[in-house]
């Protein structure tokens, strides 16, 4: 079984070394009075605590266990109940919730890494909390005063959950088309019927009501994506002092058997007249879901990352006590840890190096979206939204990389289930699906992103990291930084006259733009290490890692900028495949 | 459920068109009288039928099953002893075994096919006569007369089944330290005792035999692997008359819940004084086994292949039946096929154009190891030693790339097991693993197939393609060629004052090497289009993915070239890693 321990160093390293958050939460009064570098220290450390002593040892036992569904009743795996108790108890549910409403309040660059923890411990459980998080930043933002004072007390506390539910059968990434609808009721209310799947923790076993969040179309809506509205739709109906009243008409008709996350309720959910209640204007639904969407695909980031961080943990341990092969004895009946092997010692490499860059990105989006919101930084939250989509799919396909790499150090035990790490594969491969595929996210950070603006809040962006270079690779990073620019302008330029070129390399321009970011987080590491504060081998540590990153893994950029400086011309979109 | 058709007329383009295979298979006496086009083509639309529609359409079924294992006795997937049968009925379980004891005598280039087609149809199914055909291999180049008089009728008519006994719980890639005991019976036999895992088809319910070839030790043996014998150890020992006698002293203790290839018995097996006979001459067991080894090896690539292939086929199906987005309709209430989205297709195209140049690459291999066996060349010997990592390691890595993206294309489907494409990716993940890792295989390339001869071989096989060069591409792979020459010669010559260089950049030079082959083996495509011979949709479906690999595939090539030219000096082999 796989273990798993938050590396706290690294955590504390990137908040108050790299990017020194505390400074400005001092600054501001929202945030001064609730944390500082004391309490968040403390925070990550009974985080720690939970998810490495309650969450991760278990998560073999939930993958083995599953969810089932029995008329409409869904069974989480044994341990779940007890563990979503712990959260609730330890106000973990709302850890960045609105301090108004009963959230704490934290800020984003923290709870950040507690997303990361908890994916580490196990991707399937962190959903069930998760969704309702995101939830809950739809509803803050674009509830009514009523709607936001009935729901979010309970869902910050966790004694609700709360669900999205986009995807139909034949609408998943073009929610366009969706059928379901919306009928008014004439009380103000709308009774809304269709299928929705795909639906995390549409049914559960853990809370007392969930709390729906239902995209769908009244009768006279306008075609296309413009015409869907977002309903809020309960389980059980909820009186205006937040009683459960009577069950609402929806049921959960069957859950998807899926690779991985077996722990976590995929569910079909059918609605058949249930009670809704609209959350914000008519029509405008799909604005209001994008900011839950949003918010969930920087946990999606946290996904990967916390796989591969759990991966490389143990692929390390393996190595360190794995005997196979001579590297320092001559003895040929003896053999020495697999570590020795250069081979090994690359794999490993390669995951640490980008992990700890994905590391020191994931707290510089979430500082980014903390300087947004507390301190209404129009610049910080355009440079978010430009960030999200590679957030979503760098991790992710990095943290597929890393699982995949770290199952490999194990050789044949890493295929082996008891050994843990070939759930990791299966866990993280999800991440790169839901929420907007992978490839979703290139297109919307080439086309909506970058080229919208023909590259002005990228370009602000990297000549700000490139002016501020001091590490070893400065030069290197430079370089490429100017490459990247100038590979950048004359696509967009081409992109004018042949504009499905943007749309064919925009998988590779995600990626490269994803490895010359995490060089500069590289270097930014390499900037914060201090001898007066970190110990030797800390500093060691991160010192081969940014090494081992500028030579081994950021050349990476070398193919990429071909791919995307000779395009051929005649590639024809309408090529025939067969 | 996931569907498969053999791709046939590929395969017949490529052992006829672009190796011309049938002209050498005339001028062979052994071959003459056996196969021709016609033959050939025969059996693979025979194996074709087989796959297509009793193999294939039950392995989600024998993923679901799984194996178990009561008392020593396994059980396999309820229709596999069918299939079974049916593969012993056509020949097919003795399709290359050598015709003097019951074999077919097929040639490996054709018979490299119907392997692809085994594995595409269900992986974990094909290890049952792929270890058998492995195991005849060893016997046949290695064992006495009366021993392959003995047992290889019974196994290339598939009544008895053979395994390969190699790792040991402390011992897997590094056999030298294994402790399974063979100690002399004094009647000329051994008792073998020890614990051997990971032994695939150790017991099943298939055959009335099992066929262990077993390595061990005897007890004076020299240290490491120059002290290791093998050994045949029969489940039921066998008469001279090839009877079966009484049940020989080994059990299958236990079998692995594995990540995929559910339906193959990977079995723990316990020795415990078993008669074994030696095969080969004692303590020179390592080479024997590794005949067989070679032989998996080659089969490997098949399996990535044939992962990727019906990944490709499934994907493609999806991607024109799905409905997502517009591409060409204006009504925001319609969709077209996600076809028509330019990331789809390079998700398509990145498949088939690895895919389409794997099975020349294939064809090719199984030639080389045709020429050295029935023309006795050396050469042809020389460079399927050379290839064979290549084939092992290169298309299986790109094997798993090609299934985790078709499931990409697939989108949330892509995860739920009903649609078959997450059962792809877990079972040909063990491709990478087994048989020696991938990392096992970069060592073994660079190390003793390249550095060993100073590249002699390896210059010599791209010279000769490169002068050969006559595709619309010939100028940027002649360039890609003269660069990879001057690389490795740099490469080699730093390897002699700086050795472990070679051992850190040994998975890059191989992915290297496999994408330049990769080049080649398009351009040989290339050539061969005759529009006489091949219909307009053929010849445009070759020609864009010629173009789609030249384009967007071998640019992967520049960052593997920047990988090796420029290793830093100091990145220390003896760096501490946390």
């Amino acid at each position: 079984m796989s273990h798993y321990q938050a590396p706290l160093a690294d955590m504390s390293f990137q908040l108050f070394d790299v990017w020194q958050v505390q400074q400005f939460w001092q600054q501001q009064t929202e945030l001064a009075e609730l944390v500082d570098a004391d309490t968040a220290a403390a925070i990550l450390e009974e985080a720690a605590k939970i998810t490495a002593e309650k969450i991760a040892p278990l998560a073999a036992a939930a993958d083995e266990q599953g969810v089932s569904c029995v008329s409409g009743e869904v069974t989480t795996p044994s341990h779940y109940r007890e563990c979503y108790q712990l959260l609730c108890e330890g106000g973990w549910t709302g850890l960045s919730g609105d301090p108004e409403y009963g959230g704490m309040g934290m800020p984003k660059s923290l709870s950040g890494l507690y997303d990361e923890m908890m994916c580490s411990a196990d991707i399937a459980f962190s959903l069930y909390p998760g969704l309702t998080a995101g939830a809950c930043v739809a509803l803050l933002q674009h509830a009514d005063e009523a709607t936001k004072a009935l729901y979010l007390p309970k869902l910050y506390s966790g004694e609700w959950s709360g669900t999205m539910c986009l995807t139909e059968s034949h609408a998943g990434s073009d929610l366009g088309i969706m059928r379901t609808k919306a009928e008014p009721a004439g009380d103000g209310s709308y009774r809304i019927s269709g299928e929705k799947i795909f639906i995390t923790a549409g049914e559960h076993d853990l809370t007392d009501n969930i709390i729906h969040l239902v995209l769908a179309k009244l009768p006279d809506a306008p075609a296309g994506s413009r015409g869907i509205s977002l309903f809020l739709v309960p389980k059980f109906k909820v009186d205006a002092k937040g009683h459960l009243g009577e069950r609402n008409n929806l049921i959960c008709s069957s859950v998807e058997h899926k690779m991985g996350i077996h722990g976590s309720a995929t569910c079909v959910m059918n609605f058949d007249g249930a009670e809704g209640y609209l959350i914000g204007e008519l029509h405008k639904g799909l604005a209001c879901m994008f900011t839950m969407m949003n918010y969930e695909r920087l946990a999606m980031g946290s996904q990967g990352l916390g796989a591969a961080e759990r991966a490389y943990q143990n692929a390390l341990a393996y190595a360190n006590d794995r005997l196979q092969g001579r590297t320092t004895t001559k003895d040929g009946n003896k053999a020495d840890p697999i570590i020795g092997h250069p081979d090994v010692k690359r794999m490993l490499l390669n995951i640490s190096s980008i992990n700890e860059a994905g590391r020191a990105f994931s707290v510089y989006v979430g500082h980014l979206l903390d300087q947004a919101k507390f301190a209404q930084d129009t610049k910080a939250q355009a440079r978010a939204n430009l960030l999200t989509p590679v957030t979503k799919a760098f991790m992710t396909d990095r943290g597929l990389d890393a699982c995949v790499t770290a199952q490999q150090v194990f050789g044949g035990h890493g295929y082996i289930r008891e050994w843990g790490m070939e759930q990791l594969v299966r866990d993280v491969r999800i991440a790169q699906i839901y929420e907007g595929t992978n490839g979703i996210q290139a297109a919307d950070f080439m086309l909506r992103k970058v080229a919208s603006d023909q590259g002005t809040v990228l370009f602000d962006l990297i000549r700000e990291f490139s002016a501020d270079l001091a590490g070893s690779a400065s030069t290197q990073i430079k370089a490429a930084t100017e490459r990247f620019e100038s590979a950048t302008q004359s696509l967009l330029e081409r992109g004018k006259t042949q504009p499905e070129l943007l749309a064919w390399v925009a998988n590779d321009y995600l990626d490269l733009t994803g490895y010359l970011l995490y060089a500069f987080m590289w270097d930014k590491m390499e900037a914060a290490l201090d001898t007066a504060k970190h110990s030797e081998d800390f500093i060691h540590s991160k010192q081969l890692k940014a090494k081992f990153y500028y030579n081994r893994v950021l050349p990476r950029i070398e193919s990429l900028f071909s791919l995307i400086e000779q395009f051929p011309e005649d590639l024809s979109a309408e090529a025939k495949l067969f």
